[in-house]
């Protein structure tokens, strides 16, 4: 959008503002705008009609006035073709609005319509849609309050998640997408190829000894990257090897999980932020996920006020200042063992009004137990650490202390939503890391490059994955992660 | 890395810094600080040992000097174990260096290895390897000044691209990589699948009238989006759609192609910026790409000014001059007519010159004729626009004038790498553009959104992708893009 000034057909030069700008004003000179965007209303009275205008840049819009006095001939017969949804441009002083919604409006004296929107057919013509039905107009659906504003938030978000890591140093890595060495959790993978898998016969097949096609089994030597290759899950381990020569990095990037999901928590494609630090311990992880944290939501209340302010009255009444909270309180921290045992005890007092009110040592939380000690114990963002070895990942480093059953793993849970955040330090020891390969069945061979790390200048290091459409579903108080992301993919959705 | 202050096991207090900060520094007032990083050479004599630590926040790292009167038995002891490749750690007061290379250095009083690093499996221990060698431990390169380098000028790169469109107002959107709707060039699509493809016979069929399968035609509504899903090649089309809502709206995330291509010029995976613009004609777009592409030029140039030196001293000798200068002179902007122009003009002198002499209006123009028009015709950035329509996109603006058979298309042409960005005007006119999807044999209905657009509030529109990697590959000065990405993916690789 061009904003910068320019000469129109009257001698005078006029400013091209986004609305933002000029909604801001407090006072106004009365000079000349042209502004350009989307009808969200219009009203039209005797002598006057009103047309609120949006540019996407802010969620009010800005309301023109146009007063029949004041408008040649061809705006009065624009006005006919104004609808809600067409394009206009509009043209006139920026004044001192009358109506107590806004502090200016724009005294037009001239508007075309750019594109019409026949009201009809556009899908949007009535005022209030489910979010279910948006959904199905993903290419439409910026243009509603809700979803404009989530995009707004989102983009504040991802801007200030970059800005926090550039500020403190780290190297922002892209770490690949396609992977032939994903070998975590091989069923969730989404497989890549360039075979023609539409025509079963036209596959290739592996040879037998004798030169012959078996009669099954496809050769992927001959795909496109000379072996099989799939959507990575996490940026970790390539992260992992930038970390071991630069210091801190972080990643933010698409990763995907092929599960067969319906949840309002899992989206097949999705973004992790994925810092990963050298010569960093677990608490260092935990402070650094927490000022992390801490610096994009108070990012965001102080940029995005009109956006939140909608949220908090349409969807989630405390959203702001539990959002005022999360950046003011210091996060609680508390081991695994003890959230076991405040949850036992809890439970114990009336075990029926849980879903799952089994819970010991070597329970893998659920979102029920996560957010009963987010919301109900503590009302705060909570660390759990030193989780046990049985329910964490081989790369987790194995406590010295804690009876060896635990590993330096955290969780981040956050009031309204459960696990925001999921880390822990590496296992940097190359003989205790290939014990818990081999208790997990993993092959070292795959990993060969991993364990490099270990073998050439080994260092502790710790790192945490951010699920960023999570952390925008709860800034944004929204129930459903599908309304937090542009185009949501999950089960049976790819459209758009 | 933890980089705060830290109560150390004497009472002083240590400070524990990047390298960069302390390395900046011109002064130093004898403080004592704690190094963590890499040894990249030790050298030993009589009553001193001289180890350059590097924690990959800067080039050169930070000498420290230990002399044998000043530190402890466990610090000799210590001493011989490290080689190159290690990690260490080193404390002693910071203090004004001795040699010429550097201001400070650490009179180091004690020193630990953290990670052995054994010389005779280190695969890094020599000092120089070619650039081929080292992508086959894109593991390990980052530990190399030169890949070190690129990783940080990238990171500043996509850190001022953020900062860039955030400050000016875009809405960054994260476009979907698995798309169910790319048709364009479905040739060079990486099919995504959850189909057990490695077994010809488990692939579900499709099934025929009578209800039994057929023979070879496999179902892909049985696949996990229920139709055949691919990975994008653009976020362009998305990108329209909120532009159609914000405005002024960012893409910044990987693109694939799977083209069997093995140049210094393509990747498998590689990343675009893909801004997009309402109520924009080219001029806007040309406009934009130039501010953009000089300020975040002008930004690595004022914070990498330690790694350009080092790849205009060992890569590309005139690398700084040419960036400064991409900085300071406007860019050239020439319709194609006037190349072709140029081009015939140049090569009538001495066809004998020329891989592709044959030059006329709808030629794609080749890497030859790109060079020399922006290198040795102009020695500029330049905008070629008023591309032929048979060489363009079907969604590019037709020019209402130059006889109909010009696109509102542009590429900038930048010395040392020919196409760097290309843009265009969209159609926004729905029967125009429904005339040019079917000149292009395109079913409308794979676009039914995309030509939602265009009949709901359409607006004139423009936008732009940058090659990212192309974009790094030309900042640093290197000549092949596989050094420009942290592990590159290309046809049979897809390793780490």
């Amino acid at each position: 959008m061009s904003t910068s000034a320019s000469a129109s057909a009257s001698t005078k030069s006029i400013i091209i503002p986004r609305v933002k700008a000029v909604d801001a004003k407090e006072s106004t000179d009365g000079n000349p705008v042209l502004i350009k965007g989307w009808v969200r209303t219009i009203r039209k009275q005797k002598t006057l009609a009103f047309v609120e205008v949006n540019d996407g840049s802010n969620m009010n819009g800005i309301q023109c006035v146009l007063s029949f006095d004041d408008i040649d001939e061809e705006t009065k017969k624009e006005l006919a073709r104004v609808t809600t949804g067409c394009s206009v441009v509009v043209e006139g002083p920026l004044v001192k609005s009358q109506g107590g919604k806004q502090t200016v409006e724009v005294a037009a004296t001239k508007l075309r319509v750019v594109g019409e929107c026949p009201g009809d057919a556009y899908p949007l013509a009535k005022k209030r849609h489910s979010l279910e039905y948006l959904r199905t107009l993903a290419h439409l659906r910026p243009r509603t309050n809700t979803i404009a504003a989530v995009a707004r938030v989102r983009s504040q978000l991802a801007g200030s998640i970059h800005a926090f890591f550039q500020k403190t140093g780290f190297v922002y890595v892209q770490t690949p997408l396609i992977t032939a060495s994903d070998c975590e959790g091989a069923g969730e993978l989404f497989r890549v190829t360039t075979l023609d898998i539409d025509n079963a016969s036209s596959l290739p097949l592996v040879k037998t000894e004798d030169g012959k096609d078996t009669t099954d089994i496809v050769d992927s030597s001959q795909d496109f990257f000379g072996k099989p290759a799939y959507l990575t899950v996490s940026g970790q381990l390539g992260g992992e090897t930038y970390a071991s020569a630069m210091g801190d990095i972080y990643t933010f990037g698409p990763t995907f999980r092929a599960e067969n999901s319906q949840t309002t928590r899992h989206l097949a494609e999705f973004h992790m932020v994925e810092p990963e630090m050298a010569f960093a311990d677990l608490d260092s992880a935990m402070e650094n996920a927490e000022q992390m944290l801490k610096f994009v939501v108070k990012h965001v209340l102080d940029n995005c006020q009109e956006d939140l302010t909608f949220f908090g009255k349409f969807y989630d009444k405390g959203l702001i200042a539990r959002l005022e909270k999360l950046v003011a309180q210091p996060f609680v921290r508390i081991s695994y063992r003890d959230a076991i045992k405040y949850l036992q005890e809890e439970i114990a007092k009336d075990p029926s009004k849980w879903q799952f009110p089994e819970v010991e040592f070597g329970t893998d939380l659920s979102t029920e137990h996560e957010r009963w000690l987010a919301e109900t114990k503590f009302d705060s963002a909570v660390f759990v650490y030193n989780y046990p070895k049985s329910i964490k990942a081989f790369y987790m480093r194995d406590n010295d202390e804690d009876g060896g059953e635990t590993v330096n793993a955290m969780d981040l849970l956050v009031p309204g939503v459960g696990e925001l955040v999921g880390g822990s330090q590496r296992e940097e020891r190359l003989d205790t890391l290939l014990d818990k390969m081999k208790e997990q069945d993993l092959d070292p061979d795959d990993y060969w490059w991993y364990l490099d790390l270990r073998r050439f200048g080994s260092v502790p290091h710790s790192g945490y994955g951010l699920g960023f459409e999570r952390l925008v579903t709860y800034v944004c108080g929204m129930e459903n992660i599908r309304e937090a992301i542009a185009f949501p993919r999950y089960p049976g959705h790819a459209e758009f």
